[in-house]
């Protein structure tokens, strides 16, 4: 069955291989009348580009988006929005060799028991190539969501056990290093032991966190498709994200109702909350707190130690993987989270918006 | 927009509210053929039912099922199976006081947000009788999994901190105590501190583990329907889970690659893992070994203690809640995981039918 | 698969057979603030109550809907409103003998051939009582329509070969005929036309339009969910439908450009058509003009003439159909084609909702 | 919302406007396994080429696709195939003046409603070129198809009011001709009056007739998923389509139920119909006949007389088109009926697969 299409109003449809023509996304039902450009879909996927790091691949990908459809005299015109970028750097020859067995931590095995067989090279279909069309996608609901005054921001939370302190946080510095941590002093202490699992020939993981300010209450829906919900969906849907949680998260299982409950109070004529233990939702609803959640990132699978493994034709071997590969995707894979929560949200409040008759009347009745 | 549908082949939608004329859920989707009656759905109803423990609410709800249609002569017939549960033991009256402020913790608030209004009777839709629905459901998926020699099984790993160990593992233990817990030494634990935090006036929050055992490789599809984030879906979109994580989960963020890889190995004709830190999925695929999944549930947030919080009309008030409610949820939320995962499970084993040309042939010519 | 919801945003999902328990409908997606009640709903269903005209079946069914759930103190909450019927007039008896044969022009022989084996009891799932969740679900629709001042109205155009004329038309008179007919000539004469069908053990079929005013232009979605598309899925999943049409419809196919074109033309400040050729649909998206489609209905297959037909087992025989069966099911139909327009022009109005950028920025920033 | 997407496991998304970069279609959901090549798409894309007929416009279009993923040697791997034809011949200011006004008959008025704005060039995203990403999915889905052995044919039944005879039906000259028309004699009767219409700068519609042969018994879903009204859904959602029928279709409505019924019938061991009112379909599910259906095509609303329309800013004019444009579009037509009738079908075999639990667990045991 289908799978590459996320979104109920917001539809992205995520399209290509690491090593075929090219990779790309069709946005559909984008609402007419935004400004965009190529350029603003190109700062996100810039952002998510090898290259630029010693703890990221060295193959150079220059991924230039080009807008197909969709917009018109700079706008959006509500159609379909499609996006593509070729391929540029492949090196399909690297990639020969791991046709005939099954990487450890690969989709290798379960594609080839799922289908029969599959595009080998350079991990087809589950290759992280694939998000360049979540980013691109996101690029544009981070737009729509700013004309609303809504931002998501994503940043590195933890790399191995390294973890940042919210009282360095700066989100500029997570921007310019390489490890994407908004903490100078984490962020350096985090390159020391990528080298170190470098030169160990080994890779490590981390957590990504995200927030979205400015979040109105009332966006989500009650039952299956809660707002919480669906954000579990969207990052789990991200390859070697492990776990994900909101608010307080896994912390909330062994505190008390005490003092996990957030006490309203107000704010001149607004309701607040004096905390935010619940990470801005409520009954899967968007309470008007900040949104917080965060994504576990296993390590990368690709090691350069030698792995015991099985080839399609069932013998057991030993391997030891060549190639480009990140040590660590975690820098990398920020803006997909950042993306990924952008076009989720976004698609929850445009679903919002035939919540409630009067403001349907009112809507019709302009 | 309407969210109270999951699935997109075995589609499960429930309706009903806590104290509205009854609980309800309609199964659409389910393949004919599949013997079934009402003591199917009535076991697993039995294990979420109040009032069997000290822990639970007190409230008597005999939660008796009615299957209205899509069974016929003892065997699902392929067509819509409607699923009624009447509300009998609605005392209102404990809930009149709540409909003038918002509890924290809870949904009033968000639900006033997006709707201008709420049914406030004990939750109205946030209520967790709502999963009544899901729980009927999940004891169809199931059964039809038992077909497929595949099972299902879920249990309290932890309440508050005080975790089971794998070593006593006892399933049918915790079948039968209070705790949901396999492990009879940490469930007394367990209810030693429960009893400390009614006394206190406070509650409890807990982890729910499930496993999938027999699963076939080659299950979940590779994009954004992958199997673990349908799974992340299902499991928070039950009211106070507030993390997810499948296999080693939050712990392979901090782990190495090296030690976080499964290596495969040939077990006579079939490929195994030696370990298994992916939970049973890769790229979203299952890979054969067993699924391990697990929720972080929150404290119910129903607490006796004095409370901050705001009234409808915007003044701050202290609030102290009465009623019947449980200290904790995780108990009774057991056989609601277990139900979920069994929908997602049967869900995306019907979505994978038609991946492959070779199978369809072959269906269409036998 | 399965395929008894309809709509993406009001969604309807139907369960139910013809001698099960009862019948009934979830919907959900109705917006919260409608006032309703089970009189609002009554209504609808008496429009299609079997027992009150010589041309429709003499069982009797009391068809009294209970709403279980989405409604508090008198409006909707926005939360899956559940709608029950209980089945009372059963007499299961007179099927049981068509559980060995293939009744010609009903579905026993492709239900059998799809699931392996069929509620034969009534005609089942296939039975017209399905529709009792239509009319349910159409009455919400046409309700919150009326709230916008839309109007849905259907009635009986032709029975046999007798067509209404529109100079007659008068739509109290087809509300209180058996034929439905807006036309009190064309009834009578249809009247003398089924009497001589039921005298020669036959049956008859007709046409049923629908006229939707005061629709607001631009309501469609341009490819594949045009408005005249879901309109079309919508009447022709109506059992018995073999043709559907809108406007011109198929005059249309022998028409020149410069007759079938509508000319734009300014009425004071609004832009109106000369004519309506289009039925209100230009590109799928509505023009602002009257919406008018035409529904084609076969012959009710029960007759009482003898037929030829084969058993389960493979055996041509001769069979003659008993029981109490409509002549003609076009009056009794006119209600259902009449919710299930209602239901799609609603449907289809929430989802233009989220068309332009500049209404979702007016609707968040009120 | 969005529209852009067909089916529910064989998921079609087009996307592209008729003087935009080009038009493309992602194919989500078509199983892995199925022998495919750009030939294999290019030869439907050339049956809808214009340029080789005097009834055609003379714009010239090369309309060469590129399979852009998901296929890899030689084989779709079960992941999303993604097409793109460039567009070439673009003359934009052929376009520029309709900027200003609304064209009677097309979709100018109802987009301006609908987005406020629109991309004039050429219709937009409302143009014929649209289809050339329905036809190219549904070169894979015939092609699939012919994998089971089921062959989809659509032809000219009829242009103005001159129809084919049956008695001289030959395909092979549908093919050849101009016309599409399965029939010399009527072709030869049409090509003369399209060319009267064109001297009379007017222009034709026409019905495209599609027939399944060697249809499986038993497909399609019994209630809203009937697979009438999805094959209805998806032949009006082609532009310029007015009505739709099955089988006898508008006929059915004045017939008798002795003459419209079919009777069973042994043939050996298989259950045949002596008739094919049905036109292979009984309550919704294909009843292994051969399936027929009919689309009704209105006239090319770009016609060369001066008509009578309004401007953007709301004044009446008289205006005469220019450009060049087919005089009837049912010829072209003709493969984009064939190529939504193959996608529907194949949409409805795979959905299909899950109807029950015997074939379940052997497709799972074997």
């Amino acid at each position: 069955m289908s799978g590459s299409t996320f979104g109920n109003i917001f539809k992205v449809t995520t399209w290509g291989e690491s090593h075929g023509a090219g990779i790309g996304v069709v946005v559909d039902g984008c609402p007419a009348g935004l400004a965009l450009n190529e350029e603003d879909i190109q700062v996100f996927l810039d952002r998510r580009k090898p290259g630029s790091s010693q703890f990221a691949t060295q193959r150079k990908e220059a991924d230039c988006v080009e807008i197909l459809s969709g917009v018109f005299e700079g706008k959006t015109t509500g159609t379909p929005i499609s996006m593509l970028v070729r391929n540029t750097s492949q090196r399909s020859s690297d990639y020969s060799e791991i046709a005939s067995y099954y990487r450890p931590g690969h989709a290798d095995y379960t594609f080839d028991q799922k289908y029969g067989f599959r595009d080998y090279r350079g991990g087809g279909r589950s290759s992280g190539r694939e998000t360049i069309g979540r980013v691109a996608a996101g690029a544009i609901a981070s737009k729509l969501l700013g004309e609303l005054g809504i931002t998501v921001t994503a940043y590195t939370q933890a790399i191995g056990g390294i973890e940042i302190s919210m009282e360095h946080f700066d989100i500029m510095e997570a921007r310019q290093n390489q490890t994407g941590m908004p903490d100078k002093e984490a962020s350096q202490k985090a390159e020391a032991y990528l080298k170190e699992c470098m030169a160990n020939l080994d890779s490590a993981g981390g957590i990504v966190a995200c927030r979205v300010s400015h979040m109105p209450a009332g966006i989500g829906e009650p039952v299956f498709e809660k707002l919480d919900a669906n954000l579990a969906k969207a990052i789990m849907s991200i390859g070697a994200v492990k776990a994900f949680e909101i608010g307080d998260g896994t912390l909330a299982a062994s505190a008390n109702g005490s003092s996990n409950n957030d006490s309203f109070r107000m704010n001149g004529t607004k309701v607040i909350k004096s905390t935010n233990h619940s990470g801005g939702i409520l009954g899967g609803i968007s309470d008007g707190s900040e949104i917080i959640l965060r994504a576990y990132f296993k390590p990368t699978p690709s090691i350069f130690q030698k792995q015991d493994t099985v080839t399609k034709d069932g013998e057991d071997i030993t391997i030891q993987i060549k190639g480009r590969h990140d040590p660590i995707i975690v820098p990398r894979a920020v803006v997909v989270v950042e993306a990924m929560t952008a076009i989720t949200i976004l698609d929850m409040l445009l679903q919002n918006m035939t919540a409630r008759m009067d403001k349907i009347k009112n809507f019709y009745q302009q």
